[in-house]
This record gives structure tokens, sequence and C-alpha cells, in this order.
């Protein structure tokens, strides 16, 4: 869909790619992880994507002519340098967790391992995607869990930040699960169904509510879907619509297959359209409802019984209005000296904000009925054996801990790059969004809570918990 | 930067432009308004920013081949309208606000008059376009403002919603007045400044914080800007940053340009570190804040005497954090029926959501010393006679009037695209900033509040105010 976003990319990650080549260590050997601190909304999980536009920006990133001439005319890097980049080819390790899994704070979600120019240059980029689409599809994910099995349709175009908060937005909704768009061009691109029918101004056009309507079901018999909320739901906007059915549809052979309602009360209107409906023999049209909606909104309309087949949800899904930002962060968390990985921690006064050092891998546990119950970040060669008994601990409350027996352990980073060469099978959307579901259905009911969700337990494995214990140590030592 | 977004729209706005031209009235001339109805953060007035991509994109709008074949496997369309829109070219007139003009709500922002299978398809991208640019540039405007005469700079692609997020936003961020920004492809494409220096991991990198501020010097001994909170800003950041002043700029006839402190308390820190560098010499260092910032911060910071020349402002600018969404919106006003021009209106039960009917035009009255005392709303014919004595009233409470003498009268709409050719001159980006900057120095304090900010009047011209009564008073007699 576009091209050369190599130049989208913190200034800094240039300076200091300049920096390491100029001071001669732009090829060692440096381990990143790419993770996130707090959940949005409260909620109990996130849901992992942007993978796919990760792994293609990756094995698209080239710097052009037009780059390097840039570049040069800032007067701050040498030819040498330019040189480099105009020859670039990427050569990092990439591991990631797959699109669609949920996931919880503090876990690598990408591991990234090469020359720190490089690892370090992919920064920006790497964070811009998986913070955006993670943002949008585990909102989408909360608004499809308040649905309860009705059908949530993006309809938030006109309000994205932007065209690719459209785009990458309808993509993201997709995978949390969903199951159209308003946005066409991520049909014709993506393949997620594009969905809609008309707004208010078709109705104005017309000399009347009800002409407007027998205009609509003229050109679209088969998937005939008005909106009725122009002048009035029930006084207006129902009965013409009933009155079309019978008019137009019914000759043709043809039924009603909605209405949508945009404005009011969608749990009232919704009831009253309902019981006209029915009234009418009209019991198998739809009600879609579409008025600045997200999951709460939907969670108090179900509740009260609103009857509603289909929700259309806009800014509040687009944006994530009620938390519009993701916050994954991007750290060193090794370096390479001579053979040996050396984990290196960053310190912070805020103790949430210390990172755990060394390369690393990340497991899930899951109990017999394949429901997940911990995940254990672990150093990167260690192996979980679930044949025998496994003790997690939590990280900072110690004495709290757990002997599981008969659990499997899963490993969730996948590799994706191997010296920059990708050799993972991205797959298809429909397929991140089956993941999603199947994983989101296999979670305790306990972490799927709006309010005060259990915190799910991410836990780091004993040589992990060793090495975190050790640098903190040294630290303070040095500090005092 | 990106190529055919055509399709960047929702499927209604193709599904009714099928419906009109079934219906053979694809050719009758509409009219519409897009405007907003709400200030963000409850400021007084918004930034109107995305007028040169509204241009772009009217100017490149065209059906590709491929968006052909697309819609036509929909299977709901005719060829009739496939070779209609294969053989598209935009033939609409179009008025608008130039970018970096404070506007107001109710006002229109772009007014469209064309062909209504046309005027009505562009309504997605329009909004996306100008809603996603007018937020950021808002939130810009108001940060710039609460700096108060320091810089301040956009940081904040990571967290962006897509790369549009991005991109786009950066520009919108330097037209609300944001100096500089992060994001490098925004200097190569849009020529705004992009800055940057080292992240937490350079310092990391090298053996010890001092090492690697002499690394940074050496490479960058004329633009050297150091990150001291990387171990502790006060014991150890700044102080090393002094030694290296000494050690190796000194040296090297060069002199430390600034630091740079991006967590803890910047109120404390930036003045214990002023205080620092100004002892050691180090007057004309600067001191870079980047944390977590907006405009209630920096306003709070600077109440208490921080010591900060530059604001690095990052995920709260980038997504207009604490308001996502700018809420404009397309809507009908008129339709041409032979040589009439019929005034639409459309009703709410919120009174707020009823809109303005007809062709309008939009004047802004100032006072003799520039500064604006309101805007009029008027029928597009009207021209308001500032020789002469005018009389504006409030358009709810219309017993709130006021007699104004010794005014200037401008028009805020300029054409935009006549029959679909575009006769608009787009200025630079740093003209937009640059009367951004000089349009809001002209408001009244009493306007630029956070709290509480005085409304600034939106009226209407008696002939337009008339007309919507009348529309409405035919409205109420029908529906009783």
């Amino acid at each position: 869909m576009r091209t050369n976003l190599t130049l989208l990319t913190d200034f800094y990650e240039i300076t200091m790619a300049h920096g390491y080549f100029d001071q001669g260590i732009a090829d060692k050997i440096a381990y990143f992880d790419l993770y996130f601190r707090r959940i949005p909304d409260g909620g109990g999980f996130a849901i992992m994507a942007g993978l796919e536009q990760v792994v293609n920006y990756l094995e698209n990133l080239s710097f052009t002519k037009e780059d390097i001439d840039f570049l040069r005319s800032k007067e701050c890097f040498s030819e040498e340098f330019l040189n480099y980049l105009a020859n670039f080819r990427f050569e990092c390790d990439v591991w990631a967790v797959e699109e669609g899994t949920p996931v919880f704070p503090n876990e690598p979600l990408i591991i990234v391992k090469g020359p720190i120019l490089q690892a370090q240059f992919i920064e920006t980029m790497l964070l811009l995607t998986i913070n955006h689409q993670s943002l949008i599809a585990t909102k989408s994910n909360r608004i499809v869990r308040a649905a309860d099995g009705r059908t949530v349709l993006e309809f938030g175009s006109r309000r994205a930040q932007g065209y690719d908060g459209a785009y990458y937005g309808a993509r993201a909704a997709y995978i949390g699960g969903c199951v159209g768009t308003a946005c066409t061009i991520a049909e014709r691109d993506l393949g997620i169904p594009a969905v809609g029918t008309m707004a208010h101004s078709w109705v104005q056009v017309f000399p009347d509510e009800y002409s407007a309507f027998c205009a609509y079901a003229a050109v679209y018999p088969d998937d005939c879907l008005l909106l009725v909320d122009t002048y009035n739901v029930l006084k207006s906007g129902v009965p013409n619509a009933i009155r079309v059915h019978n008019d137009v549809l019914v000759p043709m052979g043809k039924r009603l297959k909605g209405i949508r309602i945009d404005s009011g009360d969608i749990t009232y209107l919704s009831k009253k359209a309902r019981k006209m409906l029915d009234e009418a023999g009209l019991a198998d049209c739809k009600i879609i409802a579409s008025n600045s909606l997200d999951e709460y909104i939907i969670r108090e309309a179900l509740m009260h019984g609103a009857q509603i087949d289909s929700f259309g949800v806009g800014e509040r899904l687009i944006t994530s209005r009620s938390e519009p930002v993701f916050g994954g962060v991007y750290k060193l968390v090794a370096l390479e000296s001579g053979n040996r990985i050396v984990p290196k921690i960053k310190l912070s006064e805020n103790v949430s904000k210390i990172t755990n050092p060394g390369f690393k891998n990340l497991y899930r546990l899951f109990a017999k009925d394949e429901s997940p119950i911990a995940d254990v970040i672990t150093l990167h060669d260690e192996v979980i054996d679930d044949t025998k008994p496994y003790t997690i601990f939590h990280p900072e409350y110690t004495w709290k801990k757990t002997t599981l027996t008969d659990f499997k352990a899963e490993p969730l980073l996948k590799r994706i790059f191997d010296k920059g060469k990708c050799v993972y099978k991205l797959p298809s959307l429909k397929e991140i969004q089956e993941r999603c579901r199947r994983q989101v259905d296999s979670l305790w009911d306990e972490i799927k809570r709006f309010e005060n969700p259990h915190e799910y337990y991410v836990d780091l494995s004993l040589p992990l918990w060793n090495i975190k214990q050790k640098l903190l140590g040294s630290y303070v030592d040095e500090n005092n």
C-alpha cells in the first residue's frame, strides 16, 4: 500500500546509528525487547497485532538515493556512513509472539538480536506498528466481547487518526473480532468484508422518507437495509420501512434485510422497533445500531434488553478513544562481548520501569483443559520440561509461589527472521482472527472482566530472576 | 507520499453513488457543509488543518482498473455505473477556510457544491483528513501556548496511530506551533526540522555514562546534547555532562549545547540542573524535558519555576490523548431544483445536532485593533457592509444582540475548486504556521484560557436565521 517508510524514524535512531558507525561499534551484537507495561482500559490482557507490517517493513528496509541525499543535506553524517546506508542489508534475528495472541505486561512481544546499528534503527517503526495495531485489536476485542455473540462492524474511518489509522485500524479491529468494516479499501487490499448502505443525506435528497426507501429498495432489493432515524424512528422510519417491504420488496419476492438506528436511545428504540417489525411479520429483519458506541454502552444496552443484532462502532473503536495510546517500549537488554552475552538493565526510580535483562524466551503454561495458567519469561536457552513439576513465583513478592504438575508448556516466541531473512510463514488475516477468538475463549473469565480483572501471572524463571537481582545488587553497590 | 486512496471511503458512499446513478439523479446539484460541533479539551477555539491533503486528494481522485474490478466483484453495481467511475472527473466547487485559522463550532470549514454523486462520495476522505489534522493542530497549539514562548518539539511517532498518524501528525503539530519533530521523513517531505540525539540505549552500550557522553561529543561536537537520566540525573548525568564539556568540547573550541531530562520530577531536576550548569559556566547550555508532557504538566512546571528551555512532547500530542477525536461532520444543506437552491435541514431530538440549512458564507468581524469580535454565518450571496452599523445576535437567545460600528468584515471561505479545477494557491507550511501564530495572537486572552474560556460568538445572519426558523416551523407543522 505504501512505499519507502525507511525514514519514518525518530531522527535519533540515525544520529545514534552514525555514532555507532563512527565509534567502530556498529556491529556489536545487541539484544532488544519490545514489550508494554500497562494494559489499556484496565483490561486483563491485550491482543498482539501488527507483526505482518513489521515483517513487510523489515523485508523492504533500504535507503533510496533520495533518502541518502536528504541525510547528506543535514551535514552531520560522514560519507562512509551514508555509503553504509546506501548498501544497507538487514541482518538481524527476530523472534515474535504471533498476531492475535493474548499478551500481558512485561513479556517480550518481539526480540531483536543483531548489529546494534540495525537493531536500534528499527525501533520507531516496530513500536509505531505494534503499538497502533495492538491498541485497536485490544479495544476491538473488548467491544466484541461486550456484544456477546452479536456481530460488530468497524465504522470509524472518518474519525481515524490519518489514513493508516483507518486502514490498519480496520485490520486490527478485524483481528480483535469485528466481522466487517465500512472502509472499502480494507476489503480490496485485506479482504475484510466492507459493508454500508446509506447516510441521512440519501433520505434527505428524496421528497420524503418513503420515496427514499422505495428508491433504495429498487436499487438493492437483495440487500435492503434502511436507515430509519432521519426524521423519527418509531413514527416515521420503522413504519416506512415496513411499508416499503410490503409495497416494493414482497412483490419482487424479496424481504427487508434490516434497519439501522443511528441516534437516540438505542435500547428503547430497538425494543419498540423489534416489536413493530415482529408484528408486521418481519421477525427476520435485523436491527443494527450505530451511535457513539463502545464496550460499556453495548453491555449496558444488552443488559437492559436492547434488541440489537449488530453494532456499528466508530470513533471509540478506531481511535480507542478511552485510552488512545498503547505504551509499548523497546529496550536494550543485552550486549555481546566476545562470545559472552552480557545482560543489561535500565534502572528507574519507578520500580515498574526497571527492565528485565538478558536474552530471553517466553513460555505459556496451560492446564489440562487448555486454559492458560501463567506465562514465564526465561533465559533464551532454558527449556521448561512439562513432564516434571515446575515452580513459578511472583517476581516481586517471591514468597507467592505455586508448583505446577500436569501442565503443558508452549514457547510463545516464533522465529521470524534468521540473519535478516524472513523464515516465518505469515498466516492469513482470517487465521489470525481465528487464533485470537480461540485463545481469548480459553482464558479464564476472571481475566476477561472489564472491572478489576484478575491479574494473570507473568513470572520470571529462577535463572532470569537471579540475573536481575545480581544486576540490581551491583547497581546499588556502585551508587552507595 | 501515497497513491490511490480513492477507495479509502465508507462503502455506503459507493452504494449511495450507485443509487443516485441508478435513480437518474446523480447530477442533481447538492451542497454539503463540513463543520464540527465541539472544541476538544473544552478549549475556546480549534485550528483548521489538512486542507492541502484534501486538495491533493481531490486533484487525484480517480478509479483505477483495480478499483473497478474490485467493485465489480461485489456484484451489486451496474456496468453503466462502473463505467461512469472509470471515467470519473471531479466537477465540484469547493470553498474552505485556510489552514492555520482559528475556527469555531458550527461554522462551515469546507463547503462543497456539485453533482450529488460526487459531493457525497468525497465525504469520508474530507472528514478523515480535516478531523485528524485539526485535532493535532489544535492540541499542538494548546501545548505551545502552555510553553509560553519556549520551544516545543513533537516527539510522538512511536505512539502515533499508524504511519500517517506520525507523518501528518508532525505536519499538524508544526501548524499549531511546534518548531521541530523527531520524525525524520517529515523533514525530508515536508521541510519540518527533524531533531534528535540519543536514547538511553546509547548510554548503556558504553562501559559508563562518561564514556558514552565522550563518544557522543566526539561525533557531534557542534551539536552536543546529552541525555542525562539513564542512571541518576543530578549525581551522575549532569556532572558527567559538565566533565565532557570541559574534557572534550572545550579543547575542540566547542560548547555543550544542551542536556535532556526524560524522567523524574522535571521541575525539581531542571532547577537543580540549571544551577549546576550555571555554576560550571554553562549558562548557555539548554535544558530539554521530555517525559509524558502535555499542556497541563508544562504549565504547572513553569508555574513552579521549572528551568526548561524546550519541551519534547510525545504521545499526548501525537494522539491528542486527552481527547483523541475531532468530531467533524459533513451534512447535506441544500439541493438545487431547477434554478432554485432549496435549503435542507437535518433535525434531531438533540437541538445542538440540528444543521444550519442553505448555501452559505462565513465572515469574521474584526475590531479596530484587529482582534476578532465574532463570526457570522450568512447566506452565500450576502455581503456584510462594514461601512455601516451591523447587528449580530445569538442564534438561540436572540434577545442577546449587539450593533457593531467601526469594524472590519472579512470572508473566511476561499474558493479552492472551480468546477473541479483547483484555483487555490497552496501556501507553504511555514506560511500556514505563521498565519496560525498571528491569528491566535490576535484572539482575546479570554478565549485562550484552558479553563472555561469565553465562548466566541458565531452568529447567524438574519436572512439565514429566518430560513432556519421557517424550515424548523414547517417541520413542526408536518409532525403535529
